[in-house]
């Protein structure tokens, strides 16, 4: 069908105005001020929120039940006609809620006006915003929890697995492969927080506080939020239709999710360079060049890392954007919407081609056993051996210092000096030295909680496995 | 005593590293990097921490009791010292942390070298900035509650002043301006709810996290963890000394906090302006010109407003800076210090001036009650009216529309206009449409819960009375 | 005709990296990574970019004439058929370029190959991106300019309307409106300045950089540059690919069209409000409400408001998509162009509403004479008044000080007090006292350059009428 | 000296007010406005100002020269006795100005009163501030061209070093690593335009604005203006004490030169890691571990790439704080200072101490020789010269990755495998394929203006060595 019915109804929404109004809109003004194409994406939520108001109203007595049905029947169809493409998201309709509107006048005619009785456009956007913010909310959250159990499975498999853990990029200490999923893997937990402490406050309802002083019909506001799935109300009507810190409080979980990935990006970028040659990606998740038939680039990666400015903007066009303006609703807050939609959209593709990326990327094991075999970042245990000897740290230190300075010098890893060359920097290194000059030894030698030791990493591991997740009950409308 | 102990310390450490080093630190690298003038505000936290860690190395006699006693000992006379200003930031001391290293081994001699035992720079630093945070958050949210006691006073005071209700800055419908006042109530209690919340993931130890790897020795985590009143460990080595996303969340909830003041600043501002003439300021909280004699300037609220981007600049940075680093510590990460500290003490000083500010202003009430008697938004009660008389919404309205032009062209208020008139427009007008003609009318009439009436304001306001306000028990140390 | 010839050509290009290549791109990474939603909007400097570059190559004998001829006439139909709507955007294209590139193939055959000789998408895309930076901003230019007409014509329409000026929202002295127009016109001014700046650097052409490192073919760069109009070329290969600080300068010279938009948005908003009535603009640019009919809203000067946090989102989002990229092309770089068509094409709208929003808004000239006559803004008349007589300046604020108190408590108005009420506070007081008490006088006795005394004014404003504006000729292509 | 004159000075200042305040301003109020622990920076320009300023009123004979003197002498004195620091920065005093000016007071008397015909704070303020920004953006300007300097030099000792060279961080092709210095040589040379170009819009001055209206005596601004230096004054009154987009655009070329700044400092940190081994950082410059022993981190670029965000969020702070206010000065302004002067501090820091950085690292031209001459970047070179022996390009590509594969497999390098397996891809390769299978060959086969051949990084360095430098003469008053 996809006809263009906003002609029409453009002039039927003069016609309530044009009592106080000479002139009609200019249709400059009109395209600048409409936003059907961004907030299209409230259909779902806006014809919820509808029927949830219809229903009240009806069981209020405030309208008969007869209209409530003929109401709820006809939003139902429209709800199918968007889905099925069939209605044309015209600059002047305005936005997704006059759409829906004109729309329903269209199927039950005058009945359709009714809907609006004690509910203004400000309240029932603000509805609107933080259903979709739930929706979305609760698939970052199950995209976040997908990635972690990748995390988990990739830590699994790869408990002895040694790496080079770096300090400044240089190599410090060598650590359990395992040990560096499972700090992605607290990070991605604590975003899950996030989002769930942020649910808590999204998840309140404003419907019902009309314009921003409330309705003088008896609405009940707690049955429109109980039937839309709400925990709360919001208890201030100004408050309900005019804050924004939700959204800004979503907007920012979303950048800390991208900080995050941006700093696992940047090691999937190193890793996988002819220098480090840690990681291979699948071929199937790399580009090459139609130039240099050598190349294989982590596109993906890159990707992930450059959005990540995208998600920091989004934050902070939300807060200019509310810096500043004064009580009540103020038409700068249809602002909210491209940022936040923009925000929401690019962490979940990341966060799913991030996780696909995790899972296509093979460890090249041998090349790691190669170089954590000879590293110099065994010289803290050469160091700790002498301690262990007796000989005082700050001594220790000076002495290893030395080593390493004849190992750069002579090219020769500290596990290939010999033992005699050991015993010129002091006489206490002895046969045993060898046994601490090997990554395995440096990494079981550890014992605090937390550590890259593999019992740590196997208790970390236990812990993530037997966290329960929260699956919160939504209504299904 | 004030001296300069900086050089001496300062060759003491490059003898730490030389044998590795050829060369001392350049002068002016180590100016560049010394952050001691910034991170001397972790003084308290740095010193607690040590307490912590020295007293559970004596009980896992990892050191001996007496060790513990002496840095215990040395450690609290520096504090002492400190707080009394006997220390010297030289630059040359790097950081707080070498500061006291430094004027400890000064103190109590080599022993002071055990307090390092199992313990690295980074897992310090996290843990002193975790503490901080804690600290201030608590202080920001007893700010934020006493600006919530303020607004419950002034709500209190005013359930009986209406003012003009604003959307788009156009007036509205007339609003009780207790009403106004449970507004910002409802924002800053949600940023209490925030602050609570980030400090579930605040309050975690990083301690004995070591340089990031854990440590070998068996230290105990947990018991650190329980003496600085951290209520969890973080439990990933790596994770616990690099990530900053509890630092982004803290100055995020300051961005939210300032852009609630902000809002309310421009309020003021608007008010106290010879337009709106609302509210006059205590001459003590507003600055005269000394070039026009008539002027009373709202600095304050400006300065706010003003210092919101401020705030918005330091989350930009932390932002900036964690994005695309590699794994673990880095040294970018010092940089996260001036934006948590610029972003807090910015918060709290704003909350507090601006909790005064409204203490020290006074409402203008006649001017009020002159405006809203007459104020074109009680076109909306007219129309309802017609409505309640049996007239179509949508006739109502237009009839309003031109009752409001009426008015406009003859300069006559509504309740002016005589009932021959308003019959010239509908003869559904009766001698009781000049009963709904005032503000009082308006504000009673509205039934949904959270509305501006009367009731809904009394209920809103006995439900913040009786909310109760969590105080964490903090360890005194 | 629209057809998706996506799937064969993205197999063709499967192809050509096969040979390194174990199995073809995964569907969600080719997605993911795919923008040609987004540069679509470079195809004309696309096309006009390779036949620049094919027109080189033939003449510098590295293609044949005839080659260089097929290849541009099928660029020319392919730009046809995209203006006709002919062309899907399939995201399996993955950009702009390669769309282009695939119906080329389709059209010519295998001698489109050619005209890949010797260039990369590297500086393909640069050069694309340089030439949309330039058209666009000659299109910000001349609506900056467009802007600056309107208001030389509301300025000479209003050299005689006395405003109150405004210092901290509080009313300071009074101004000619003339003056306040003037000053926005300082502003633009600056900005055009900046673009004409920007524009230097964008100007230089990056073609021939080939992938990074340039070409081992004899390309004539200078050539290319001149036929695409640049005005030089960069001049070093690596630069030329990678580097991005023209796009931040592009789109930073808009953040602050747009913080000059929003201060003069925020004027307007309140000097449409009841409590200024300073303005009224015209009921084809406002919007009005479907409850409350007395509502006029300034919904076009809030939406320009609300903008701007996107603008400066999209800063933000550039400036960390570009923070620690390492040497050279990285994929991040990709993600300069949302931002970039986002800012400018948001500033672009807004110049244009903003300007028409101003063209269609009436002075209210008689409540702007009534408040400005009666006005305490008079009071440094006053004082300065006092001072002509001999009373040190300190004396004559104090005396002016009381006076100001005086009217406030007698609720009378400057030039409504007495003389013998003036006399009790000063016998320097004489009749003519009354001669200074008008707006007029205050500011025709202004005696600065740059002031707002109608001579002032009338130089500002002739200054600007004989300011020639550069219009750089273009290439036509 | 560096007593507390404060408590004099404010109750002074009081008595200006007094007529119309009825109380004192709160202390609370007053530390929280003051701002001379911030502004103090702007002394010497704050004095420059008002000779200038005295210098001219004398002049135009609105005082007489013997006061002029007075003023200037005492202001010269008190120029002593700040640079002494003699003179205490009491948060009391306000600002700078008002410690200036109370401490002439205490030094002429009363005649220091006359400072203040015709001006006030806002010209005052804005003057300074440009002054100040002239002044470091010459600064700036000279820091930039040191570094380019040092960029000359470096590029000239390195004419004969290859480096791989890298898209996506995967090597692509062998460049001159002269190539590479030249490239930031070309950034930073474009921010010493954009320095350049800013500065012709802050040196233009404000002085003689007033509050914002202009003067009532005939001051000679254009003689002001050019005793200061400036090269034109600002026209409007209003616009030159309000606006800041001259202070946003400095920031803004701050920013530009801190991401190039973190860019350098990103391939600092990768090429003076053990994976790259490129470079090597002198031991002044770098950091060891006091835990482990063979670190040597790359703090000073770390340091520099973290600072980034802070300039950015400067940025932010400064377009926040414009958003949205209305006309003319709002004491918003004030928070102008804080971003700006960390910005510049952060930026001239960070360009001194890179430039040292860079300065102070070696070249590890034997590693970067074997590396580059086994690498497998050659493979364009393979797959050129087929095409030289006619092999299309698109079979070349095809070949050359087939023999990509070969030599991972079989872990020989390209110049390793033997002719007669080379025939095995193609029958086309000679014992000239060697020829090309090397760095050098690549390098200098590449023929396009502005490559990485030798001939083109020649002529890019002699182009950088004759260009002038400009140094505009600044009044030393």
């Amino acid at each position: 069908m996809k006809k263009n019915f906003a002609a029409k109804a453009g002039s039927e929404k003069e016609l309530l105005w044009q009592s106080r109004f000479s002139e009609p809109m200019d249709e400059r003004a009109l395209k600048f001020s409409s936003s059907v194409h961004i907030d299209w994406r409230l259909y779902k939520e806006d014809i919820m929120g509808s029927i949830a108001h219809a229903t009240m109203l009806a069981e209020e007595k405030i309208i008969s039940k007869a209209d409530a049905a003929k109401i709820t029947k006809g939003l139902r169809e429209i709800e199918k006609e968007i889905e099925a493409g069939k209605l044309d998201l015209d600059w002047r309709q305005e936005d997704i809620h006059t759409l829906i509107e004109n729309r329903l006048k269209e199927k039950i005619g005058d009945v359709s006006g009714k809907l609006h009785t004690a509910r203004s456009r400000n309240d029932q956007v603000a509805t609107d915003t933080r259903l979709w913010m739930r929706r979305t909310a609760d698939e970052i959250i199950a995209a976040l929890n997908a990635m972690n159990q990748t995390l988990i499975d990739k830590a699994e498999a790869s408990q002895k697995i040694i790496v080079p853990g770096y300090t400044h990029l240089q190599r410090a200490q060598p650590i359990l492969l395992a040990h560096y999923y499972l700090a992605y893997l607290e990070m991605f937990s604590r975003d899950v927080e996030r989002f769930e402490d942020a649910l808590k406050r999204i998840n309140r309802s404003p419907l019902g506080a009309a314009a921003f002083a409330g309705s003088s019909l008896p609405v009940n506001r707690r049955r429109t939020g109980s039937l839309l799935g709400f925990s709360d109300i919001l208890h201030n009507s100004i408050d309900a239709v005019s804050d924004r810190d939700t959204v800004i409080e979503f907007v920012s979980a979303c950048a800390v999710v991208m900080m995050h990935l941006s700093r696992f990006a940047e090691d999937v970028i190193l890793w996988t360079s002819e220098e480090f040659k840690f990681l291979e990606i699948s071929d199937a998740f790399a580009t090459g060049s139609s130039i240099m038939p050598q190349k294989k680039n982590p596109d993906m990666a890159e990707l992930v890392r450059g959005k990540t400015g995208r998600v920091y903007g989004d934050l902070i066009a939300l807060l200019t954007m509310m810096k500043g303006l004064p009580m009540s609703y103020n038409r700068d807050m249809q602002e909210d919407k491209p940022p936040l939609f923009d925000a929401a959209t690019t962490t979940l593709d990341c966060l799913h081609i991030f996780d696909l990326l995790v899972q296509h990327t093979r460890v090249r094991e041998e090349h790691l056993a190669r170089i954590t075999a000879n590293d110099l970042s065994l010289a803290t245990e050469l160091a700790e051996y002498l301690v262990r000897k007796g000989v005082p740290f700050r001594d220790a230190h000076r002495i290893t210092g030395k080593i390493v300075s004849f190992s750069l010098q002579h090219q020769t890893a500290l596990p290939q000096i010999s033992l005699s060359d050991y015993q010129t920097f002091s006489p206490q290194f002895d046969q045993d030295v060898f046994d601490v000059l090997t990554p395995e030894a440096s990494v079981n030698r550890k014992r605090s909680e937390g550590s890259t030791s593999p019992q740590s990493v196997a208790a970390q591991l236990r812990r993530h496995k037997t966290k329960k997740k929260s699956t919160p009950p939504r209504p299904l409308y």
